[in-house]
This record gives structure tokens, sequence and C-alpha cells, in this order.
């Protein structure tokens, strides 16, 4: 007995074998637990606030955030009375409500570089449609990724090559994060063919420390795009509400051409947001994107919710707040626990790493153990903090945190 | 005064103005009403059944169903509750709920080929992932479409082609719709290189005759892919759930491989499976394919429910049994009011067409008038019958059309 606060597995565990007989590979994605500790559940059953609760009745607090799009807390009332309001009215139609150009107007106006919208429902739709909208404008079919980045899920994207055939990326070109160098070389290795520069706002890529964006690299890819004629694209998907609302790029003072956001921008309600400067709008009004449920009224109901209550809230700041408290008390137990860890990230989107863990083994048991003590964080894949964050909370995830490290300390030494 | 119930349109004019400010085009996409007679509303407030109101209050008998997923009617009772349900624990989560199962256990035990589903959101994730998984699990590249055929807004399938490059297509070969010769042609030129043979229900692009399927091309597409080891793909996407339970082709006895869901299987909320045969299940679990949203719990609690009142309600013979009325209705009025017509297409998704008319503008005459007597029709793109149809609703239905047919008649007698 380590303090665990796990009762029981038996509704997963009967889930995943049923998974298994009609679902190929049981679950699939981002939220596949086939590559987690055993511990971890699978199946969730609900959540408030910043806790939620697995399908065996397990309490956590949420580190994870649905991987992203939670960043008010679960079910956030005036967000939840968005949704309800504009339910009762209509959702899906014939076409879009008046809050499909309500939500336009307000992104416009928040988001530094945008004189545009448009709407989708995948992060992978608004990151394509970003470079089909560049391609259109531009003429041009070339688009310089960074290497091990990721910007979805498509074949064009997909971090596994299974089903991906060589066309699907002929016209990627790749440079190396925060190598400026590099990026000039794919800017002249396109020979004026180049439509797109695609970048995330900080390296996040999954199992490997987090890497802050030098101001001088993003300074000069913006550069690089001012000479070419290309457009700067900022992924925005992850990052977008949590760092700053007005794209993640704002306090270095970098502005993209077109942005690609979705995950926190209605605090779970599927919507996805393509943002475009003046000169790009012909190019996107010609391109033909569409889908079933774009012009759904009720997500873009709550993002109009959720992006005023970032700011009544102060969202960004009380989650910076909280990501500190919750880095410096993490420093601080791995520094008393006898471990050197790498904490990067920004504060509100940070991962844990332990020295030498090259495959992420200490990394697993750190997030099964945290996990028993009832704070669910990954062992491969950034984290998210979100705003409903209470001090209660971060004593409960601390605790956690550090139950974990005394586990990892006693299994070293025993 | 020609019997019109349209009594205001500033609510929708103003939001069009609003909306081509901070919107490409306005509004993009297939619920763009650019295209349509300018007496269409662009901006919808709600519905309930099988009637529909627009932003400035006229209300009209819904034969679009906004362009397909509302199938049971708006808000049906049973769906409404079952998402509401499953909103009050937990919908966009660390990991999918309970419904992911149930939902993919159901549809295996509905649709007749299927061993197992995947979802996703749009149903151009759908048809996507169909192509990803045959070519991973058949190790090939090759995908055959028939000309013409709309299967999504990804630049490999979008209608139009800005933004678009070659290499998005090097690996289509177009064949003909009910043209076998042209599909064996097609496959032999692949030279054994075919992964799928991509295929819709029936013939059912826009702005043509609807084409129902000739049963002896589609044993002839299963047996091209029997004979080289392709997969067969039906793309039900629009039809699933309007025409069969389990899956469009059931009726002519021709089993896909892999088939594309979307529109209907959830009522209106946001929701996408692919669902496939045994021998693909080793080549889906190998492709890396995911999305934000695509583990929400609460379309598929919609789901279980709108399979569930479909079967309780016999939605599809409900719907075909109004669709035949308002065709027999249609084709009454046309041949009195002294106007040739084509009314192609299963009548639950039918389509108007008059000889003669190749640019549409009798069928978009047609639209308006018929539009400002109450019935929401569409002069470009097949028409969708709902199961809420109720004995009023067609009698609305018929006496505006009758009303749009003697309009025609006097406008054209001068």
């Amino acid at each position: 007995m380590t303090g665990s606060l796990i009762t029981a597995r038996e509704a997963d565990r009967a889930l995943r074998g049923r998974a298994a007989a009609v679902i190929p590979g049981g679950v699939y994605g981002h939220v596949s637990a086939a590559g987690l500790p055993p511990q971890f559940p699978q199946f969730m059953r609900g959540g408030r606030g910043a806790r939620v609760t697995d399908v065996d009745g397990n309490e956590y607090v949420d580190l994870m955030c649905s991987y992203g799009p939670v960043v008010l807390g679960h079910r956030h009332p005036a967000v939840e009375r968005a949704a309800r309001e504009q339910a009762e009215l209509g959702d899906c139609q014939n076409g879009p409500a008046p809050v499909f150009v309500e939500l336009a107007e307000l992104l416009v106006a928040t988001v530094g570089h945008a004189d545009w919208a448009m709407f989708a429902k995948n992060g992978t739709d608004a990151t394509t449609m970003c470079c089909t909208i560049a391609r259109a404008q531009t003429g041009r079919h070339k688009i310089m990724v960074a290497s091990g980045a990721y910007h979805g899920a498509a074949p064009w994207c997909t971090p596994r090559p299974a089903g991906v055939t060589p066309a699907d990326r002929a016209n990627l070109v790749s440079y190396a994060y925060n190598d400026l160098e590099s990026a000039r070389a794919a800017a002249a290795a396109c020979d004026g063919e180049l439509a797109g520069v695609l970048v995330t706002p900080f390296r996040h890529d999954a199992g490997y420390d987090q890497e802050l964006v030098d101001p001088e690299f993003a300074r000069g890819l913006r550069a690089i795009c001012d000479q070419t004629g290309a457009a700067l694209i900022l992924d925005d998907v992850r990052c977008g509400f949590r760092l700053h609302h007005g794209s993640s790029w704002e306090p270095i003072g970098v502005r993209p051409d077109l942005s690609a956001w979705s995950k926190a921008i209605a605090n779970g309600y599927p919507l996805a947001a393509v943002l475009g400067s003046e000169w790009l709008r012909e190019g996107a009004s010609r391109v033909f994107v569409t889908g079933s449920f774009w012009f759904s009224a009720v997500p873009m109901a709550a993002a109009i919710a959720t992006i005023g209550a970032l700011r009544e809230e102060n969202a960004v700041e009380a989650m910076a707040r909280s990501g500190e408290q919750l880095r410096d008390g993490i420093l601080a137990q791995a520094a008393r626990w006898g471990f050197e860890v790498n904490y990067t990230g920004p504060v509100q989107m940070p991962y844990l790493t332990f020295a030498g863990d090259r495959r992420h083994e200490l990394a697993s048991a750190f997030a099964a153990q945290a996990l028993r003590r009832g704070v669910f964080v990954h062992p491969r894949h950034n984290w998210f903090v979100s705003a409903a964050m209470t001090g209660a909370d971060l004593e409960r995830a601390l605790a956690a945190t550090d139950g974990a490290f005394r586990a990892l300390r006693e299994h070293r030494e025993g």
C-alpha cells in the first residue's frame, strides 16, 4: 500500500476487451492508452473543473485537459449555458447561424494579425486549409515544415508512414526548428516555388524536451516570407488561447499571415479556425473547403463564451500562475528526492523528463505513480494546465507528484 | 402578391454585410447562398421536426435537412435527451467514454459488411481514412474514383482546383460511373498497384440528373476488387441511414470492404465513421489518424439514439413513403402546368431538373418560387427527405411546389 487512490479497474478492463473486438487496435490516435503504463485508464466517465473521473470512479486532478481543448476547466458554467441556449434554437442547419458572424468578428478583434476567419472541425482541417490557401494565393506549391513537428494526422502530415504515399509529401521541404540557417537553405532550395512556411509557436514534439522559440529565429522566418512572398503560417492549434489571446507569437512581436486554431477555442466543443491577413483573402475565397458540421452553431456559441470567459477570468495569467507553482513545486521535489529532471515548455504546457531516460522508463514509472496518487499526467506528451485549477487542486497534484518521486526513489534504493 | 410567406430579409441582409467583412467570400462551402437565387436566406435561426426558420422568422418545410445530417427531424426528442445525458457526464475527455465501444458494437451489428469501426468528425476524414487504410493494408498506392464524384473537400478530392497541386491527385485513376468497361480499363491501367475502388451508392453529382447504380456495375466493381485484391470502398457519407441501415448497397446484395459514413449518423451531431471488413483490420490498426474531438462522447451518444430511433420509427420506410408522395405530387403538378421535368434519385434524396434547362435557370426560378411559398429546396443539389415529415408538412410542401409551377407558367406566358 503506497497511498493509492485507485480502487478498481474492472470497468476499464471490460471496455478494453470489448473495444479490441470491434475497433482496430482497441483505441487509436492520441488518446490510445496502448503506449501508457498499464495503470492508466483508457476510458473516462466525465469531469468538472480541474477534476476528471475514469469509468471505475477514480478521480484525478487533470493535467492533460483532454490533450488541450479544456482550458477553462470541464463543464465551465458560462460555456455550457451558451451552448445550451444555442442548442435550443439550432445547431447543424441549412446555413450558418448569427454566431458564425459574431465569432468571426470576435476573432478578428482578438487576434493581432487576423483580418478574416474561416471555420472547420479538426486542427488538421485548419493546418491543411492554411497550406491550400497559401498555395491558391501565391500560385506556388512548396510548403516548409520543421522536421518532426506535428501538424495533424492527414496523409501529408501524420507522423506514421502506414498508408502514406510519397506523392502526399512531394511538396514539403523540411527545416530544423530554431535553426535559421537550415530554414534559409530550405527556402533557397524551393527556388521561387515557396508558398508558405509552417511553424509551431514552440517546439512541442512528443517525447522530447520542449523548446521555446528563439525570437531571432521567428523574425528570420518572417523575413524569409517577406522576401519570397510566401505566407508565414503559425500552427497555433495546440497553444492557442493558453499562452496569449492574440496568437502565441504576440509576446515576441512576430505576426503570421495565416494561423491555424482549434483545441482550446471552444473549451472542448468541436471547432477549428483559420485566421488570415488581408492579402490572403482572395486566395481563401477561391479555395473550396467545407464539411457537414463546419457551420454548426453550438460550438461557435461555446467559442464566443470561451473567449469571453478567458478574458474576464484573466485565464492566461491564472494558468501561468498555477503553472509556475506546479513547476516550482515539482522541481523542488525532484531535488529533494535526488532526481535530475528537465522541466521544459511554457509553464501552462509543461513537460517533465528525467536525465538520461531515453526510453521514457523513469517518466512512465513517474506518471504511473502520480496517477495512482490522483493526478493525470503523461510520460511522453506535454501536459496542459487549465484555468480551473484551485489551490486545493494544486495541493493535491503536488502531493501526488511528491509521492511519485518518493516511490521512484524507494524503488531505486529498494 | 403571389402568396408569399416571406415578410422580411433585414436580419439576413445585415448579417451578409457583416460576414463579407470578416469571412472570405462571406460564407464558403456547400452552405454558401452565393450561387442560390437572392430570395434564399443565408442565415438560419433554428428548426423543429420538418420545419426550419431563417433569421428573419420565415418558416419553411425543410427538404434539405442541413444537406443530409438531419434524418429524424430537427431536435428529435430521443436524440436530444441522449446527447444531454451524456453531456452531463463528459464530452471531450482524456480518453473515450463507454459510448465509444457501444456505438462501434452497434454499427458492427447493424451494417452488413462491418467487422470493426473507427470514428472521426468529417465525411472527408472518413473517405480519406478509407483510402489510407486500403493503401496500408495492400501496400499499393492507386485509388480509382468516378469522374465528377464528390468525396469531400480535402486537396485530393475537392471539386475546385484552387490551391491543389498535381501531387495531391497523383495516385487517383478515374473511371465513369455505371460504365463497367471504363472501370475495367482503369483497373488494368493500375497494373498491380490498385489499392482501392471508391464509389458512391448512386451517382449524386451536384447539378446533374441523379443516376441509380446499375447492379451489374456494382457487381463488376466487386469482381475487380476480388480479382486484384483491392478494397471496394463505398462512400455512404451522403446516403447512409437514409436508404438502408446496413449500407446503401445491401438491397442489391453487393458488400464493400470499407465504408465511409457521416451526415445522418447522429441526426446532426458531428461524427463520421469508417467501417471495415476483417481483412483490413490490420492495416487500419497501423494507420495513425486522430483529431482533438474524434473521441468526444456526446455525438456518439446521439448516434446510438439516432440508430435506435431509425429502427423504432421505421424511418427509412417513412422517408420512402413521404418521398413517393412528394414525387407523385410534383410530377402530377409538372404535368398539369405543362413542364417537362426529370425527377431523379432515390425518393428519399430526390432531385428535380427541367428539360433543356442546362444553366439551371428554370430550376433556380422554381426553387425561389417554392421557397417564397414555404418549402426549402435546392436548384443544383439533391434534396433530402426526413422521417419527421407529417401529412401537414407534405401538404404544405406540395402547395408550395404547385404555386411555384403556376408562377413559372404565368411568367412564361407573360
